[in-house]
């Protein structure tokens, strides 16, 4: 087995630091980092619905997520240049949209969208799980400001969720991986779960080979005590 | 519980039928129908590789979904209109590749390029998974075809892969969702399997509640057989 | 002169084979073949009008045409991979759209839209006239349906309409070009007519060489009694 | 029957006015106009061909079209705002450049492009006829310059071209149909024609009726004399 | 020191020629010529504003530039062709629009937008200045006419401005530098002022070098008269 | 006089507080404040450079600017939603572009591209002048990262480069304007001056007024000691 950075465990997750309110024009914000990963998370509220929302009384949390050009080692073009996102972050944002909508209820921000907006500052695996987990940092302060100024009458957010990055390398399971990990696992999966264990959207993914059920269950296992420290610090960051 | 289309138990796949050679100018092809979901999938080789692959000897595997316009009851804007795929459309276009991916040696696909196109005809639910299980058929074909004409010297698969919906819906677990079923299901999986019942991804989604590991569990048991099922369709339309 | 496809003389047509309600969630629809092209053909009605068209009671119809990527031996790259139609596709789908209004009574779709979509699953010449021929199939389906459901009171269709390409090929009029006779014709026509025989469109072009009056009047003559055979055709499909 | 701009005839022509090197940074150009419809015609020659013709000795003619935002009374987005020509603009395009690559032989013109840009500055009818017209007097300039330069060894012109729009209004057949002409007419046709009489292309469409082929034949007719009317306004602008 | 076109001393200006009038579509139009510079300069008006501005009772004056693809040695592809205008063009058109919007009352254009079209039909030096001082003549006359036909009531324009391109050249201060020296100037300036004197934009680059304030004060000095004759002009152009 | 923010008086500097070293997967970065404007600046090399300096031996420095979304008080829409930067953005990437590269001697960066990027986190005034002084610390520290790895042999930096807004206020001229003062600036200024006070761009423009010559040299004036000031923050940040 090769050495963790930070001399972690197979179990252990990397150093978690969250910083709220690091964008002051945002409703709500931090700066997220897990280990060399690191993430802006910003929430912005509008009194604009998408058109399909229009009259219904509900409000809706959509995300948005994107890498910085400097975020990884080689520079990455802007998506502005070739005129869209490209498929991954397409994919990723979808993922964290789908993942902070399981702890909202809609009925509670009547015709109010709120933006989550993600960009990665360092990239250094488990990206899209860091965007939820400080997502929802953003969101919850954006949502307490929105109820302290009376915008809002009620709590839209039904709990908290948090997200890890865990998988098979070199045939052992492993917790929050780094991008190297990331680069050489077997069986790689983004696991989201609300602060009371319950499961929001697991994805695993065989490279090079295949999974069995069994494997499953152990990256799960693995993620429970996790995603709880995770739900420790998200709740420091909001006191 | 609600009775379900085509008198089918909680465990029973819909009707599956395979018109393999339904596009006669594609490498390989086939019309993919499952229930009132129909998919055309067809694999066309080409002799060049994306940049990244140049010189390397290895091919690759890619695919495309689109819906056709008139695919759902309401006509669905074409994707050439916006100028890019919808989010949606991205998301699974990935998935498909990496599924097929998954079941594919590079290294035996000297510098050639497969794409895989699954245009859908009629969306009745699980058109993700159905592009999976008839784009597989359409690659075998193509690849067959490949070998016997001698432009590749051994077969680049490496076994078979399929695809398949499960999920609970008023709180019962349910295979094969058609799209009244799966728009109201609290929790929604595709599984991709090999032929041999290995997993090659995984995803599950809660909507409106959180899943238990035991949930996913169930549903993974509830996949295998129909996998098995899928897999002899898949042979038989390639025998 | 080379010997035709099908054993056909001069003024014959391919084979004809129209399969109608070919996609079942479309309001009108079929797969239309001729030889060696086929187009799926859908018609989606909508109760929504362009914006010029609004509070004028007058209804639209519209033409959609694109090559599914595998229609061609060699794989064409999608729209919307590059963003837009190509300019084949736009000139084709405005000929589609004019010669299929030119038997509407647009006052009869009370601020109602048809969209006819035309996609082409295989391309051997002739294909911007079987959408002229197959979509006023889709269209006469999806017509004939509004007018059951009560959702609009009197016919909108005037009359049929139906398309066939002429051209001289190494100096002989050939009515129904297949590719390989189209690629090297020196002239090549593409005649729009009504089922009554009055000319809607006419389109000839001449390639390496110029034509004169008299050849246009061959071509137009060739192409009467296969307009009449394809109306024959369309009316089977419909009844 | 309706007055005439010009007081003309129904065979007459507007006034035609070539003003040759319009531009005087282009290789060859005119400004071209017919009563009030005027298009800057420009032809300019660059060293590199589309990838097809790489390596294959021979050159290409291609033609882009567009309006000036103030051409018409009302203000026309440009394209670029859209971010693509609009639908009608490629049609046209396509047209001018076919029409004149009937007059080219692309073995004379080694690797060697000619575009053909046409902007319209004022639109009263007839654009696309002009710049088809305009435009060979542009190429006509460009290519006799590149045989003065030694760039190319032999004419690659094998004739002229020009084009007229003739159509029957209230029932009359005329030529060179102005905008308030050109919006009523039955039926519209546009006629290209080498300087030799040989037809290049011919585009006819019905609008509200149907047309007969003896009314074809009666446009031709009435292109001709204009035609060669139109080619010794192109000779004389080009002496 | 070189000499200079037109046999011009360093603080002469190359030839001013308008033609007013130029497109006759246009509300306002002129053919704007300084030595082997032209642009096309239209003023269109439209009773829309941009939505910001909608209910406010206040027009917009705004401008668009472009190149013709002719307008260089070198053929210039089309905005529309890469689908949006290229950084330089957006850069200029934003410093016309502001340098028009400097000497207009837009509370006298009730809801009324006036685009000025600013179309480069030979490039040599000093397009961005020509077309300001060549968009101001455009919007004379186009707010003339509006007066005139009772559009508005008072008189949007409360002076004029031009503006004129100065630097230093091998050391020497010159003004309104055509194409080539331009390209090799130490310093180059755009400056625009109304017609009474007073400065609205004043933009100083220095290349391969830096500048001294006394550098920028000669500049300003050198435009001074420079643009007292170009008003000169433009007041007899619209007289 | 109104009060300033930070008690300044008329020609004092917000508080600049630059952070080096912030995005470490940059070859050089920094965050870099001043007073609650605050931008990411990051510098990339890269060992490709554009087309038109293949094979010449020069390097290129180039700069993208944007804004997070959340940087403005109200959400900015993403330029990848829309496909392209906006007409602002644009120019002043372009701006600092040509600042950065006024002070880099491109032969010293042997076909090596250096893209400085500039995203805004919160904009309060400035954003375009920040991007400029942070952005050099962001170049230096990669041009030194590159000397101390032989990547390049000497020094590509000739200088120091630094910009300020100054402009006029209420009759009253101010340095270094934020948000809520640029707004209502009768004269706004943005000044690029090297360490050594050499002017390398100015940009000056009235808004509802005109400007006089002595009042362009009042701001000069003003800005000279606030260059300075900037310049010794920037040496102390990467010291």
């Amino acid at each position: 087995m090769a050495s963790r950075s930070y001399d972690r465990g197979p179990g252990d997750l990397r150093p978690v630091n969250i910083e709220p309110g690091f964008v002051r024009t945002a409703t709500g914000s931090c700066l997220y980092e897990q280990g060399e990963t690191r993430v802006i998370c910003t929430a912005s509220a509008s009194t604009s619905v998408p058109r399909w929302l229009e009259g219904t009384g509900r409000g809706w949390v959509t995300a948005e997520y994107a890498m910085l050009p400097a975020s990884t080692g080689e520079r990455k073009e802007r998506d502005s240049k070739r005129g869209r996102p490209d498929g991954r972050s397409t994919e990723i944002q979808r993922l964290i949209g789908r993942s902070l909508r399981g702890v909202v209820d809609l009925e509670a921000l009547p015709e109010i969208s709120i933006y989550v907006d993600c960009d990665v500052l360092q990239a250094d695996g488990g990206t899209r799980c860091a965007s939820i987990t400080g997502g929802w940092v953003a969101l919850r302060l954006a949502t307490r400001k929105l109820l302290e100024e009376g915008v809002i009458e009620r709590d839209p957010l039904t709990g908290s969720v948090a997200a890890i990055s865990c998988g098979f390398v070199d045939g052992e399971a492993l917790c929050d991986l780094d991008y190297s990990e990331d680069s050489r696992a077997e069986v790689d999966a983004n696991i989201v779960m609300t602060g009371d264990g319950g499961l929001v959207e697991f994805q695993a993914t065989a490279e090079r080979t295949v999974a069995s059920r069994a494997s499953l269950d152990t990256l799960l296992e693995l993620a429970e005590p996790a995603i709880a420290k995770l739900r420790a610090a998200q709740l420091e960051a909001c006191s």
